[in-house]
């Protein structure tokens, strides 16, 4: 197998458990909370990961497949997957992300992509012509996005509880960078 | 038992078995890579974290319960407690981390803090005054500090198979924004 692939692979198959051992039964205030208006809680977070499970990598891997650039990948609504998320409790949602998960690995490996089929190019709605390959390196790197995300909306309820020590701490002076932050 | 310190406790008992998830067997590209010249791989922050469970929070909390403000503690060796993880895996290290938090977990609990306990101070080399209280809340931020730096030191080695990607996602964005990050 190409070896980023095999890394991807490596990476995505264990972010639901490293989810999973982080935030079952934590207390609330980690997990209830966001950083402020217009942010996202750990929960919300869970819910836009199985939102892009469902919606975003394996759709978009096939649409590569089977148009290539010829038709664009259909836009993420990403307020819309958090909105789906309301009255499930944070334990359903890290099982159905599990799941999901483990549904997209399966979809992709009875894919068997070749070389080949990695260097395919479909089309991103923003920024156009996306090689297969940089869509699945993304798969996992959105993963890492949301665990930075996930490890900042935390510390961020702790900003008053260090005292002194928060200007050094690292996660404390991280603004998000970024809409997908 | 006072609501921060058990909050405090309940994510300090779950990061040794959310990194071992994440982290255990994952390929080197991830493990074994860094941000660049003076930064740290994954497994030098798994040393700094076992470093940092032995020298620092709770001979720190022994500390003010025993000399208060009149004595400082010691200063960290930040740099020394990286090269105490030289020629151990990655695997060893996860399982370090693991039996130190226990250990002090245990050493905290038996300490049974009570709410004037938490308002006690004591002595920071760099800052000054600080609190039992700001103490403990700080190990749990700093688990939550080294989690970023870890879900972004790993997403930088996926900085260019991301492609046009790279500029929406957050982490890839981080640099990272203190020496303690």
């Amino acid at each position: 197998m190409d070896q980023n692939l095999e890394s991807t692979i490596a990476l995505l198959e264990r972010t639901p458990a490293a989810l999973d051992a982080l935030l079952r039964g934590l207390p609330e205030i980690w997990t209830e909370r966001n950083e402020g208006e217009n942010t996202w809680t750990v929960r919300s977070v869970m819910t836009h990961l199985i939102h892009t499970e469902e919606e975003n990598w394996i759709p978009r891997a096939r649409m590569i497949l089977q148009f290539g650039e010829s038709r664009e990948f259909a836009p993420l609504d990403r307020e819309g997957s958090v909105r789906n998320g309301q009255g499930k409790t944070l334990e359903h949602l890290l099982d159905e992300f599990a799941r999901a998960r483990t549904k997209g690995l399966d979809d992709l490996r009875a894919m068997n992509l070749t070389t080949e089929d990695l260097r395919r190019y479909g089309r991103h709605p923003s920024f156009g012509a996306v090689t297969m390959s940089q869509l699945l390196a993304t798969w996992a790197a959105h993963d890492l996005t949301h665990l930075h995300q996930i490890s900042r909306t935390m510390a961020f309820q702790y900003r008053e509880a260090v005292g002194p020590w928060a200007r050094f701490l690292g996660v404390m002076q991280c603004a998000g960078h970024s809409a997908s932050a």
